[in-house]
């Protein structure tokens, strides 16, 4: 049997509405229809998993000529409540420990083995703790499509393991791994809000050059309510989601002292510039407009007001506790990721001779380490090279 | 006799502490010291012009060799608890009705002649509401120096009373009554934490070409505590200031409505991207990197998270009164800024035909005249232009 379908034209725009997009009926069979659309593995299924997980099933069955609503979601098992967790997602279609009252679709189906799930995906979407990251490439690797590409919802920094110590993108540690591309999707995106179905934004980083690639990402991901852009600046991206906990920390520590809407305000805007220039020097090209998604600023904002990572640096200002005593007591068995990006950022500065040019980088691992004061973070901060 | 005095020779940059500056020598004699320094006067004397006069009285004092430190304030005369609050002002250094318990410099002498204020002065900072500007500029026309300067802390627009309906900037305003220079200060500075010294920043937008002067400005404001940059993009800072009213309205709506961290960032960046079109259409040429200064991103959130606007946008959106009634109840004689300009920009991108553009904007106005309902200005934000 020939099927017709119509596929939109890709432009270069990512409107779906602008007029100059055209409709192009064409006639293909059967097999090759199942050839043409893309499979979806998701790795990982904690809280930003699952809730993902219900996104992703929504638009793989509204887009059924661009993806397979077959979707695949690795699950690190787990016996909860006597069961396997796996079982209860794949029977009751919901994640009862990690997303518990939020239905995740049928479509997407709990699998256990990490390769099971992702040999046949087109796209892997990264959604797990930073630090297992490799470990999980490690195994898929030799085991994916050659063509895969991934995606990493992950915020955070990996530790360079190499013979330079510092830092590394996530999505450099993907792609050195696995040899494939990857892209990058951040946003004002607190997990439980997304799966209140809440009016949100989130930016993908792409640095393909594929227009169609661009506009199947979107689609992927563009819902209602969960309202995509994407941005041709990759890492940028992905640094907006890694640095902003550092200055979510200083925030915090701020709050704690007992300072006001000012101190705060400047906090962030400080902690905003030294995340522009660290990715302008470091990582360029960087496009300051790229800031202006719901990466950068919007995150930044939601982090300093709202995380985890806020909130430990205010304990932290109050306390005479030491970070890993708070975090224990605080975050139940979470970290506050901000802590180690801000030692790794101060090892890698150290390096380049650079501490001076980012000193609430550098004041926020004097603080968690005892070094300094918490009072005396907000005294280095008077004296930015930003006033000058 | 002759003073041995020590200029700081202006360079490009505005670094104090760089190498490259370099100090010279003069001689000059005891009346042409008289005639060098600056004479400043503030036309205010509220909340906010209280709380400026503390770092004016400071700055003034400190640099001796750039400004006189004899300041006038114009006080607009009350009687307060049966005493003329400029006879309060100037004998117990306190202005005890609107900035009370905070102590004034004691070079800082209260006026209640406007002209007798401003006619000597180099510097006029006006820190009024903005409704005043307009009467008061008439006051000094003819009666201030044919090369004084105004520096505007206002916050607002100026609604246009020209053959043109639609909105002025308020320095516009005073250039063109005064024919005077007008630069801007504006940033994240809630008057009583300014007034507590704690750590804070403005941005002051100046056009002129002159960099001594640029020099001049940032030494009368920049305190350890109240920290200035200057950026050469008056317009841009000025427009921040007045916009960010409008966004805060609608993070108050959201606010009111329940809705999480994740939509009200959305908002606030909506709200930003609406506030940078406007500027770059409307008063081009403007710098994306303004935006990243204390009257851009740091003015916004702070006023979307703390300021009265947020607080009228928020109760509004849980009850069924009118705007004006709220206004009475809440805000104890004070206004909400951003409702009246919401109304003045509808008006401006009415005539423009640019009403789809800035549904943010204009989604306020129809919410404050009940045209639409508070949940409705969400599902504008869903569709914003700045998702295709």
């Amino acid at each position: 049997m020939l099927w017709e379908i119509y596929i939109l034209v890709p432009r270069l725009s990512l409107s779906f509405t602008s007029p100059t997009s055209y409709i192009s009926p064409i006639f293909i069979s059967n097999n090759n229809i199942k050839e043409m659309v893309k499979r979806i593995a998701i790795i990982g299924s904690g809280n930003w998993g699952s809730a993902i997980a219900r996104i992703i099933g929504q638009t793989t069955s509204q887009h059924k000529d661009t993806f397979d609503s077959h979707v695949k979601m690795w699950v690190y098992e787990e016996i909860v409540n006597g069961e396997k967790l796996s079982e209860v997602i794949n029977q009751r279609h919901e994640n009862v420990k990690y997303l518990p009252g939020k239905k995740i679709p049928e479509n997407v189906v709990a699998v256990t083995d990490l390769v099971e799930t992702c040999k046949d995906a087109d796209f892997l979407i990264f959604v797990v703790p930073h630090q297992f990251v490799g470990g999980l490439c490690k195994q898929l690797k030799g085991n994916i499509k050659s063509d895969a590409q991934g995606i990493s919802m992950i915020k955070g920094l990996a530790l360079n393991t190499g013979a330079k110590s510092g830092i590394n993108l996530i999505t450099d540690e993907i792609k050195s791994i696995l040899n494939i591309k990857c892209s990058v999707l951040m946003g004002a995106n607190l997990a439980h809000e997304v799966a209140e179905d809440q009016f949100c934004e989130a930016t993908i980083g792409y640095n393909g050059t594929n227009p169609e690639e661009e506009i199947i990402l979107k689609k992927l991901f563009h819902t209602d309510s969960f309202r995509i852009s994407v941005v041709k600046d990759a890492n940028t991206v992905e640094l907006c989601g890694a640095l902003k906990n550092v200055v979510a920390i200083a925030a915090g520590i701020s709050d704690g002292l007992g300072y006001g809407d000012n101190t705060k305000a400047a906090i962030i805007r400080l902690g905003l510039m030294e995340i522009t220039k660290f990715a302008e020097r470091y990582y360029p090209p960087s496009n300051l407009k790229t800031f202006f998604q719901s990466c950068g600023v919007a995150d930044l904002v939601t982090t300093c007001y709202g995380g985890r990572n806020r909130k430990l640096g205010m304990a932290f200002a109050k306390s005479d506790k030491d970070i890993k005593t708070l975090e224990k007591e605080m975050l139940n068995g979470q970290s506050a990721q901000g802590v180690y990006t801000a030692e790794e950022l101060r090892e890698m500065l150290k390096q380049n001779n650079a501490e001076a040019d980012f000193p609430l980088f550098i004041g926020v691992d004097k603080v968690c380490k005892k070094e300094i004061k918490p009072k005396e973070l907000i005294e280095y901060l008077k004296n930015h090279p930003e006033h000058d």
